[in-house]
């Protein structure tokens, strides 16, 4: 399965006074690990919106095992959970200092013209971006 | 059903590129609903903190189903989704100005001593808030 | 002096792990009083840009005096400091609940084309902000 | 003169509808710089914290050049430009892609008690520090 390891540092605005990275945060560095992970096909988010297309998220969920703190070095562990040519799902995995997972979740994602949020089909809008999808998905599974 | 309605204004700064608030920002407003909420009951979240006991979020799960844009007014409405003495979940709805839901979402929380991350239960370490809840909670459905 | 005062309830993802509202949040509270004192005058930033223009700091100081907590009410005092038909720049007071000047500090605005950047004269391109930004100005102390 | 120089990549979360990095987050930037730089004289902060003191900035000004956009590659340079045993004060450049300065500012800090914001003084606190300051500080001019 073809999956992306992006190190983070934990930066002190993103502690709060509970002494540990505040919760929302997570999706921040979800987002991080996927850039990293679109890029590794060979691809740029920020290239998607110069064609005035933008890829809100629809769905996200997020499970908080154990508390990060500052100081801490964590990681992000990115991967493609499911792509269907409309809907993509990104999955994460979130560790600690001790390579633990400390966070996980996913986030579904569709895209969009961006001046109207009307939806579009990856497949036709973004060919190239489909093939390198589907490739990454086939090498989920095994055998 | 107990369930609060608070009103919220878009800061720009929620804005990202996208032109639409930054998908992260609704878990913040979540928790400015939850802490209405909570005062509602009579309670304020900061008492909490002064006696060494934090809550953290365990689970969160959001659903976005439209952008909302700097310049428009938005509301929260909150209620108790589930409550068992130990772990409290939030029910949330985030309306749009045509009071459209836009984003809905739940949160879990338990609650832990801030020195070490050690659960406690709400029953036995805050009775007052325990009975509170389990009123809130059988304000629910109905009969 | 036109002088507007915003009530502020800091939020929790405000703090940080110093146990107090983390510093570049003072300047997401300065935009907070900066929109009411625009508002006070019949102006909404966001008619702005739906004109394509977007006003950027120029520059921004900023003195912390005191911390302010989670739980603490507070308000932001937002007044016009300096202006010219180009520059304007907001001068601001945050008090604590004890009414105290917590944080004191200024920004200074352009406006530019959304598209290009490029500087625009206030005066020229907005005159009934530019007349009742005057107005606010000659009642800033004096004779 | 010491000075140390840290990559940046612009994150999504980071901008707002103008289309650029929001003005705030650039104090953000400022204290990773600052962090990287504290690191490059053989400390960590999160050590300072550890001993029960904590570092609030006192005063912070900022100019703002040139607009920093997503996807863009940029770079923070950090050095110090006071230190007298109590206060110190950081210089920064922020970088764009094209290596011009887009961002310049300075913040200013003391240490205090955490328990209280007792001020402390640095040379008395941590004499460690103290000496790598005034080492840091010797390098700057020359001759």
């Amino acid at each position: 399965m073809k999956k992306t390891t992006t190190p983070l540092e934990v930066r002190y605005q993103e502690t709060d006074q509970m002494g540990v990275v505040y919760h929302a945060n997570y999706l921040v560095w979800f987002e991080i690990g996927r850039t990293k992970f679109i890029e590794s096909l060979g691809f740029r988010y920020a290239d998607m919106e110069k064609e005035g297309v933008v890829s809100p998220v629809t769905n996200a969920n997020i499970s908080f095992k154990k508390p990060i703190r500052y100081g801490e070095k964590a990681s992000i562990e990115t991967w493609l959970d499911h792509y269907d040519g409309l809907r993509t799902i990104y999955g994460y995995h979130i560790l600690n200092e001790q390579n633990e997972v400390a966070v996980c979740g996913k986030t579904e994602h569709v895209i969009v013209k961006k001046a109207n949020f009307r939806p579009l089909s990856v497949r036709k809008a973004f060919p190239d971006w489909h093939e390198a999808y589907m490739n990454a998905l086939s090498k989920v599974g095994n055998v």
